[in-house]
C-alpha cells in the first residue's frame, strides 16, 4: 500500500447507504488493492444513531454531519433531498474533499452549480448512481463518447412505472389496480406521485441531457407527463398495432443549437429493443454521430445495484487522490438552447370516435393537411355509434399536433378524441 | 483555451485511421472545448505517403514514424500488428506520450506488459476501440465496476461470425454458402481465418478478462473453437428447441481464485437478450456481484464507430494532460489462475444417432450417470435407421463431458454422435 489511508464519510444509512457501508467493509482488501490506498470509513451520519443498523459498526454512527464533512477525503452523500445535502456537499468540496452522490433531485436542480463548485475547489464530483442505478451510463457519456457528437438519449429510467406499464400490458389490467398491486409489493411508494407523474424520470432526463449535450439543463427545462392517464383503451390500441407503451425520457438535438428534453408515455414498436425491457429493469439508448446506436441495460434501482455504482465512483475518486489529481472536468461549454415541448418533433398516435357518416375521412384528412401533419397509417374500426379511427402520423411538431387536435374537436363528424400519444423507435426515423 | 496545444501523432491511415483524422479535423473546436486545449495533428505515418487519402491533408503524411513518436504528446496507434506497433508504443511512452490504441492482437498478447510500461512512464494507455468497436465497455469495466466484483463477462464480440450465424439461421443456408456471401459483401475477409476460427474473439476475450478480473490473461490462455464446424443439423436442432447459435466469448470466475476464458459456438435460448443481437451488431453481458446483470449493445466494427471509441480515449488522455496527471491505473493484483477448458462448467447439447432397439435409453442414461453428468431434457426423434436422441444436460465440467462422449461412442446402441455444443443463458444458472 503506497499511500496514506483515505478517510471516507457517509451521509445517510438507508437502503443504499447501508449497502455502501457493507460493501466498503466486505470488499476492503480488494478496493484497497485497486486504489493503492486503504479506504477508511470515519463515520456514517444518521438521524437516530441509537437505532441498530444491520452490518454497520454502531461506533461509526453519528449525528454530527458537520464534523464528518470537515474531516473526510471523500464524501458519500446518500441522504437525499435538497437541503442539508447541498450545503454539506459544498462545504466538503470547499474543504478539499471529493464527493460521490446518488442524489438525483439535487443534481437535476443544481447540477451545473455543483460541477462548477467542484471545478473551483479542484475536487471530483461523481454521480453515476443518480441515473439508472447500477448501469454504467454517465461515465460512458462523459468520457467514452467525449470524442463524438450525441444526437439523442432515449430510455426507460424509472422502474416503478415500467413495472406498472408491463403489468397493464401482460394482464390487461387497469392502471389503478396495477398501482395498488405495485404498492403492496413494495415496487411503488404509498405516495407514488414522484414516480407515476414522471418527476423522477424528468430529474434523470435533466442529468443525462446536461452531460450528453454539454449544456446546463434543470428539471424545470423538462416537459413532463406521467402515466396516470394511460388507459386500457390505449394499451389495446398499442397491442393491435404491434406496439407497447413505455414511459420514456428523451433528450434530443432539435437543431444545431438547440435541444428538447421530455418525459411522457410513448408507443414503441415491439421490434425495438426498448420494448422488451420489462418490469423493474432500465435501459437507455444513445445515438451518436459516429458511434451509431448504443444501448445500456441493467437494474435501475435497489440497494446493492445502486451501491455498486456509488462504489465505482468512490474508487475513481480515490484513485485520482492517490495519483494526486482529479478526473476529467465536465463543462457546459455548448450551452445549447433548451426549447419547450411545442418544438418537439415526433410521430403521434391519435384515436378518434367518429360519426358513421359519408365524408368523415375527407374532413379529418383535410384538418391534418391544413396543419401540415402527414398521416402515415389510418385504420377504421367498428360501425355506427362505435366507429373509431386510429391514426399514426409522420413526424410533426407538438405545436402542429395541438392545432390539429383543436381542429378535429371542432368537426361535426368527430365525437371525441379517445387517445393521443407520442410514438418513438420506428424504422427510418 | 487555457493550455498549450497538445501534439497528436497518428500511426496508420486505414479504415479507422482515416476516420480518426477526419473527426479530429471536423470536430476540432468541440474537442478543444471539452479538453481545454487544442488538439493538433503533427503527422500521420503511412507506408506510402504518395497515395492520396480522402480527407487527410497530404502535408501530414509521412513515413517517419520514429520522429512522430519522439515529438507527440498523445500517440494514436491504428496500424495494427505486433511489430513495429509494440516498439513504437513503448518508445512513445518512454518519451512521455500517452497512447491510445485499437490493436487487439497486440493487447491480447502483451497487454499486461504495456500497462506496466505505461505505469512506469507515468502516462495513459487506453484501448476502448480494441473490443466491441464503438461500445463503451472497457471504461465501464475498468472504472464504473471498480467497486464491484465481476463474476462473468459473456458476449458477441465478432461481427463477421455473427453475420454468418444469423444468415445460416434465417436462410437455412450452409456455412460455406453464407461465408461466400459475406465475403462478396465485404463482411468477411478473403482469408477469413481470424474471424471464423475465433481468434479475433479470443483476443477480445483475453482483453476483457484481464480488466474484469484484474488478472493478466493472454490469448494463449483462451480456449478457442470457431464456427467452421457448425452444421445445418445443429441449426435445425437449435431451432426445434427454441435456441439460436452464437459465437460467444465467455470469461468467468470458476472458483474464488480461478477463471476460465473460452470462445466457442454456443446454443442460447431465444428469450435471452443476446439471442436477438443479429448481423454485425455486438453485445456484451456483464454479471457483477452487486450490480447484477448489465448489457452493453452497439456496433462492433466499422471505421466511424471505432473512431468514436478512439477519440473518446484521446479526449480522456488529453484531459488528463491538461489536468497535469494520468487516469486511474489498472493492476493485475488479483492474479487469479487461468484454468484450461477441462475445468469449464457448462450445460451441453448432445445429438446422438441410435439403434432402434429396446434398452437404448437405459444404456445411454447409465453412461451419463457414471460420469456424473445429469440430463435435463431428453427428446427422441424418428424410428428405425433414423432414430436420434437430443439431450440437454445440467451443468457439468468439460472433462466429465469428454468422458461421457467417449463412453457413448463405445456403446453398441450408439451409431454416431451427430452434434455437441455448449449451452449458455438458460434461467436458473
Amino acid at each position: 500500500m503506497s499511500s496514506a489511508p483515505l478517510k471516507i464519510a457517509v451521509l445517510g444509512a438507508g437502503t443504499v447507504g447501508s449497502q455502501v457501508v457493507r460493501l466498503l467493509q466486505e470488499q476492503g482488501a480488494d478496493l484497497s488493492a485497486r486504489v493503492g490506498a486503504e479506504l477508511k470509513i470515519i463515520g456514517v451520519a444518521v438521524k437516530d444513531p441509537a437505532r441498530s443498523r444491520h452490518g454497520i459498526n454502531p461506533n461509526l454512527l453519528t449525528t454530527d454531519s458537520k464534523s464528518l464533512v470537515k474531516n473526510c477525503d471523500i464524501l458519500i452523500e446518500v441522504m437525499g433531498g435538497i437541503e442539508p445535502a447541498k450545503s454539506l456537499i459544498l462545504e466538503a468540496m470547499q474543504n478539499g474533499a471529493s464527493v460521490v452522490t446518488a442524489n438525483k433531485a439535487l443534481l437535476a436542480r443544481h447540477g451545473s452549480e455543483l460541477l462548477v463548485a467542484a471545478d473551483k475547489a479542484g475536487v471530483d464530483l461523481y454521480f453515476e448512481a443518480s441515473v439508472a442505478g447500477a448501469i454504467p451510463l454517465l461515465r460512458p457519456i462523459r468520457e467514452s463518447l467525449a470524442g463524438d457528437t450525441v444526437n439523442r438519449v432515449m430510455g426507460i429510467v424509472n422502474g416503478t412505472t415500467n413495472f406498472i406499464l408491463s403489468k397493464m400490458e401482460t394482464d390487461g389490467a387497469d392502471y389503478q389496480d396495477v398501482l395498488a398491486e405495485a404498492q403492496s409489493l413494495g415496487y411503488a411508494e404509498s405516495d407514488p406521485t414522484a414516480d407515476v407523474e414522471g418527476h423522477d424520470a424528468a430529474a434523470k432526463a435533466a442529468i443525462l441531457a446536461t452531460l450528453a449535450f454539454h449544456t446546463p439543463v434543470t428539471i424545470d427545462d423538462v416537459y413532463c407527463e406521467g402515466i396516470t392517464k394511460v388507459t386500457k383503451a390505449d394499451m389495446d390500441a398499442a397491442e393491435s398495432m404491434g406496439f407497447v407503451i413505455k414511459l420514456l425520457a428523451v433528450a434530443e438535438r432539435q437543431a444545431q443549437d438547440s435541444i428538447v428534453v421530455r418525459v411522457h408515455p410513448t408507443m414503441v414498436p415491439k421490434s425495438h429493443p426498448l420494448a422488451n425491457v420489462r418490469g423493474v429493469f432500465n435501459a437507455v439508448f444513445v445515438e451518436a454521430e459516429s458511434a451509431g446506436e448504443l444501448m445500456f441495460f441493467g437494474r435501475g434501482a435497489g440497494g446493492a445495484p445502486t451501491a455498486s455504482a456509488v462504489l465505482g465512483d468512490v474508487v475513481a475518486a480515490a484513485r485520482n487522490r492517490v495519483a494526486g489529481g482529479v478526473g476529467p472536468r465536465d463543462t457546459s461549454y455548448a450551452a445549447l438552447k433548451c426549447l419547450d415541448i411545442s418544438n418537439a418533433h415526433t410521430r403521434y398516435y391519435i384515436h378518434i370516435k367518429v360519426a358513421d357518416k359519408p365524408g368523415v375521412l375527407a374532413k379529418i384528412a383535410t384538418t391534418f393537411a391544413e396543419n401540415k401533419v402527414s398521416i402515415q397509417v389510418l385504420h377504421q374500426d367498428g360501425h355506427g355509434d362505435d366507429a373509431t379511427l386510429v391514426i399514426r402520423t409522420h413526424k410533426a411538431t407538438d405545436a402542429a399536433l395541438a392545432k390539429t387536435l383543436d381542429g378535429l374537436k371542432k368537426l361535426d363528424v368527430v365525437d371525441s378524441v379517445i387517445g393521443v400519444m407520442r410514438v418513438e423507435g420506428e424504422q427510418g426515423e
